[in-house]
């Protein structure tokens, strides 16, 4: 029984090698040449893979999303029926992430944008900053990223609050759910970082309405997906200088076509979903372990709720 | 007896309300209001204080100097022998210098300045990225600030060596001291933080032989004085290629003047003065009690050696 990747040429030659120094017994095929497809039983996929693919397989029993996120999974057709989803829970993919929400927090909370200006226009001036203590951040989704973001910054002196679907308790971060707990949130972010999944409930969660609800400049951080953000009217809030600026890992589209406004607007500093980076040989052991676990009937890890979404 | 405060004056009114609010029984003067100069039993002041002028008070028993670094009393006339001098060890400067470090060695380990070119130019294209495993740090000085900006460091997962005047020992910390040490965190620096104190020693420590000891497309940041980087030798060595980018608080002369190549040069990121501010509401408490133990002829905190120079 084989492993497929299918993924972009380079990543299927970073994840073969790195599959194989954890298990050289591995059958591994690399897309498109996947052999007697009977003999596919698990296949590890970027989300461009086309997903009817999937259904040419009838020995699946483990699809890995090479990403944290999974909104892709659930576009047509969907995943085949019965066949366990797993993403990727990785240290390396949460380190990545955090050091981005560390960057661009510190980025705005240290006014880096004026001190830019500044140094452009020769000017020597301290000017005057909020203490770290007064600086409320909020974080949208206490997951496996949002929590680690949520730490980092509460380690810093940050005040901090979060958001997630359920109840949840985080030691030294205020918690909220639900869609009281969203305008808590909202309300009490003078830095406010998108890490949600993006799920049909999720979707332009950060509309016209939610830029209102935070405090008069504020800054909005997002690096979960575009379609969490109504990017009109994250313009429109940015022009009314309602919000002084926002840090984008992500857009609708990506890539961002040359002439959409974001590229040029003063408030926004962009990066191309870049935040944080699959490294198969930090992930690899998780797909070694999970396929095990498949082969030998045990419950698997980082599985995919299709029923919540993500 | 009384406290003279002798700074700008809006510090002054702040450090008063500070002091004041710890001890509402403090005698505090006000720069140039001495009153009876033999009635000043201690100076809190601001580097640019005359410090000829604290040979006016007989009855002096405390100098308290509003900031971590001491340079500025090593001039002439010097301090007035035989009076204890205490320089501030404070929560908020320390957490606003190691938020300065974190800010620009994030920057620079996630190219940050690569990904404002991109965006100017409406680029999306991700960069390779070494991983913050294979991104090493070093830190000259090892004191207060250098050893809280370590441990930050290291906190992210970045590998951390440091360099101070005598052997020392850090949990996850490699430490060095000496000319040799010197050269091993030269050369094991792929972004090399200075936060060393200005002494006849280090004085011009950043020349052209310490930039050649670092490896080729290294970082500098700087925040400790500007005396400590010979500027003419870092512009050379970013001309060259051979540092790839320079953060820098502090420069010589400050401020800065305009028609200096510093401000305009492509690889520099420049703040004036600003890495960390003492903000009298924290600061206060250590003068009070240093007050209380001159005054019991007990042992002072952070008291300055001149011996050694910092
Ligand atoms: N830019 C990049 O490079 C990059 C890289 C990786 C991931 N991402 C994005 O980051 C997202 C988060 O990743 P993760 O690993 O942290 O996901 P995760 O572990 O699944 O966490 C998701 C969090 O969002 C909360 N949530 C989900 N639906 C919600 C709703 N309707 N209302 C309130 N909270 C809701 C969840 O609440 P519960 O705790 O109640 O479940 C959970 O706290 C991914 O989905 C992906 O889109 C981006
Ligand atoms: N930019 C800003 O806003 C800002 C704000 C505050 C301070 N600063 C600067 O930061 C500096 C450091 O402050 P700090 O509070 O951390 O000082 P500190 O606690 O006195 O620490 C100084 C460190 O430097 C080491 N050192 C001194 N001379 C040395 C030498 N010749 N060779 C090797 N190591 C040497 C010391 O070694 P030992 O451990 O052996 O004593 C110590 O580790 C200040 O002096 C000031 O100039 C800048």
């Amino acid at each position: 029984m084989a492993v497929l990747l299918a993924t972009k040429p380079a990543a299927q030659a970073e994840w073969r090698d790195a599959l194989l120094a954890l298990d050289p017994a591995l059958d591994i095929r690399l897309w498109p040449e996947t052999g007697d497809p009977a003999t596919i039983e698990a296949v590890v996929m970027w989300g461009t893979h086309d997903l009817a693919d999937l259904r040419r397989y009838p020995g699946l029993r483990l699809v890995v999303s090479m990403g944290a996120g999974v909104d892709h999974l659930l576009r047509p057709p969907g995943m085949p029926p019965g066949v366990p989803v797993a993403r990727l829970v990785d240290r390396m993919l949460t380190s990545g992430m955090t050091e981005w929400v560390l960057l661009n927090t510190l980025r705005f909370h240290r006014q880096d944008p004026a001190y830019r200006a500044q140094q452009a226009a020769a000017i020597w001036e301290e000017l005057p900053a909020p203490a770290t203590a007064a600086r409320r951040i909020g974080i949208l989704g206490l997951g496996e990223l949002g929590t680690a973001a949520a730490r980092a910054l509460a380690g810093l002196g940050f005040p901090v609050s979060g958001w997630s679907r359920r109840a949840k308790t985080l030691d030294g971060i205020a918690c909220h759910h639900g869609p009281e707990g969203f305008r808590a949130v909202l309300a009490g972010s003078d830095i406010l970082v998108c890490l949600l999944p993006l799920t049909p409930e999720t979707r332009g969660v950060l509309d016209a309405a939610a830029f209102a609800a935070m405090p008069r400049g504020s800054y909005l951080l997002n690096a979960a997906r575009g379609g969490h953000v109504v990017q009109p009217d994250l313009l429109a809030a940015l022009d009314s200088g309602h919000l002084a600026g926002a840090a984008l890992d992500v857009t609708e589209p990506e890539p961002l076509p040359p002439e959409h406004p974001i590229w040029r607007h003063p408030g926004i500093v962009l990066t191309p979903h870049a935040a944080s980076i699959t490294i198969a040989a930090s992930a690899a052991p998780q797909v070694v372990e999970n396929l095990r676990r498949a082969r030998a009937g045990e419950p698997l890890m980082n599985l995919v709720d299709f029923s919540a979404g993500y």
